[in-house]
């Protein structure tokens, strides 16, 4: 579990570096697709990996707005806030945890029950998912994207 | 590991559904981004994830070009007639195959070296990253992507 999360975490921080060639314009673009923006897709990217892993905690979910943290350095501090809660969660991760469940409600009152191991793979996919759109949105903007090879990043040793 | 191959399979099925209301034309019209196309991007995840499981087994790679499969309903059998060889392998994972080793060489001739964990793990990321192009593309389209969502899809019983 936990290299999958290493491997967005190092797609990220390429991502991010990957930003700082474009014009903040550009970061902001509403664009076709997903959340609708390439920085909006990061800021969303770290909220959803915080939010959820905060509700397996019992803790609250992050609810301020992208409109709050809506350039490249705001984005990348928040990153770097989360990331220790995100990482030390997951770096305590064991397979007895799997099935534990976390009660929750949709928003219309009615419950739900997850287990944790079903989001926790949630919240790997979820990343990766908005990073294939960051990909095309980079071909439109005529940049490279960053690789989304899980291989030869050194995640084995 | 089972669970996030299962999840793209469900996922990859969900995108041949969809399919099935887009125009050959869309389907096959070049698009900015990954491999450029909708049906082409599901021919090469159904491409990628047989030749490394095969790969794994010390099987020879599927090397058939796209244009020899560009109907949706030859890419459907396709990616039927790869799958029980792929979900039995992956069926029979078990943690002590993560360090086992793969020998390759690179194009050049160059030797390199993956662990069977690192493996798995880029197949699974590969599909996920290639669903987030395609939801892209689909918006384009005007048409709602299929959900990428891990939860609530049955994973957990």
């Amino acid at each position: 579990m936990l290299k999958l999360f290493e491997y967005n975490w190092q797609v990220r921080k390429d991502w991010f570096e990957w930003c700082r060639d474009v014009s903040r314009e550009e970061l902001l673009k509403k664009r076709t697709g997903g959340i609708g923006g390439i920085l909006h897709t990061l800021f969303h990217i770290v909220d959803v990996e915080y939010s959820w892993i905060q509700g397996l905690q019992g803790k609250p979910d992050f609810t301020e707005p992208f409109e709050s943290y809506a350039s490249l350095e705001q984005v990348m501090e928040l990153s770097d806030r989360f990331h220790e809660e995100v990482r030390s969660f997951v770096a305590a991760w064991t397979d007895d945890m799997e099935m534990k469940v976390l009660s929750d409600v949709y928003p219309n009152g009615d419950p739900i029950n997850f287990k944790y191991g079903e989001i926790m793979r949630h919240v790997i996919a979820h990343e990766i998912h908005h990073m294939g759109q960051l990909s095309v949105w980079s071909r439109e903007l005529g940049k490279a994207p960053v690789t989304a090879n899980f291989i030869r990043r050194g995640l084995f040793g």
